[in-house]
């Protein structure tokens, strides 16, 4: 049985104000879970309907079970239709971002970007093109918000997330700065070369003035049609494609 | 003031079956609009807020409008927050699919997209790269769907959409039939020409076998890190880029 404490806890945590107070944050479904059970995530407890036991046995010894039923899930799960299988995973430490983290890797900045499916999906795309960094403006949307730790499908657990002030700390990163801008270098004649970092802005607003002085290279997707703009996350994709086309031809 | 019977049927076209029946959907939004309004649709109806009347002023004398309150607006609105304007614009008539129409073109077909924010976004990115028909399969999600409407940003008014049994179709057309399928030709050494047709793929299950039967050459994004896929509407983007990348270079 769950304790109210109990309750009261895990649902406080789709909020950020408690997620970042108790470092922990919800992961739900069996694939997911068990992606996050078996990365470098410290996974504090899995709550889970009795059909999953069996399933669950393989993972981590170190690892806190707790059976409940269905009415206890639905009290606790996020989503409509709960998928039976829920986890309480530990927030990582923020480690510092320094060069040796990011040397001989491509990287995502992302300046302000609120939607979370948004954020998700780039995080998922992140993961399908390898790049395991994210450096993330302190007001883009909190990476472990429930509704971004479900788009990214498991993804999350792959990618590092880095929560800081990009121009105070991309300069000294001491990387080429890339940056999603209007009337830049065409991105199908740039060489984006092998370590770099990619700025991409607000779904609104785009970049800010200030992380757009430190960018050394504003890059654009030539428009062929009329539409205003491009989503970020379509943007963010086809960037990734193009950093990648290269090296995975 | 609005009668019930307005009120019922703009309320109604929330649903599919309506929307056919009436053979009308809503547009919701100034910039939106106006865009119908300019463009080949056939817009029947504007209701507005008093303070939009004199932007609405240059639009064609063919079109009605009325002025309406907050109170009425918040009722036939599809937002929590209405923008103020909302349509009623024509479902065009589908035109026939033949060789002409597709000539030169790069075209998409979508086989049972479902989510309509990824439909959204998807006739969105098409529109940014001046692809300017969509062939959909009759299970793909309505795009005349108010979410669907909503997330294209106006690029609906300029993308056709047209509903087809893609697998009985296609192969008519006379026009080189590229799927984005699990070990295809890789995208990047993959010459997509000028006049072809894409498939792809819902976000579950992929293209179906009867679907997958009439691709001459299927391709795929290689994959550099563990993501088990990629979201339709991502994998679209980096595809429709990979296209015009050669012409727009």
């Amino acid at each position: 049985m769950l304790s109210k404490s109990q309750i009261s806890l895990i649902t406080s945590l789709q909020h950020k104000k408690y997620r970042w107070q108790h470092q922990l944050f919800i992961v739900e479904g069996y694939k997911s879970v068990t992606e996050f059970a078996q990365s470098h995530y410290e996974t504090d407890i899995i709550y889970h309907l009795p059909e999953f036991a069996p399933k669950l046995l393989n993972l981590s010894k170190k690892i806190n079970f707790q059976e409940i039923s269905a009415a206890e899930m639905l009290k606790i799960s996020c989503l409509k239709t709960p998928p039976g299988v829920l986890a309480l995973v530990k927030i990582p430490l923020q480690s510092e971002l320094n060069y040796n983290l990011l040397h001989k890797k491509f990287s995502l900045a992302l300046d302000g970007v609120q939607d979370p499916g948004n954020l998700g999906t780039i995080i998922r795309t992140a993961d399908w093109f390898g790049i395991g960094n994210i450096i993330c403006s302190e007001d883009t949307v909190d990476a472990y918000n429930p509704k971004v730790v479900q788009a990214t499908m498991g993804s999350l657990s792959r990618v590092n997330i880095h929560y800081t002030n990009l121009p105070d700390v991309l300069p000294h990163l001491n990387l080429p700065i890339f940056g999603a801008l209007l009337n830049g270098q065409n991105i199908y004649n740039t060489n984006f070369g092998h370590e770099a970092i990619l700025v991409m802005g607000n779904e609104g607003n785009g970049i800010r003035p200030e992380t757009e002085h430190i960018i050394n290279t504003p890059v654009t997707i030539p428009q062929a049609g009329k539409a205003e703009s491009l989503n970020v996350a379509m943007a963010t994709a086809i960037f990734c494609s193009e950093i990648s086309r290269n090296t995975l031809k």
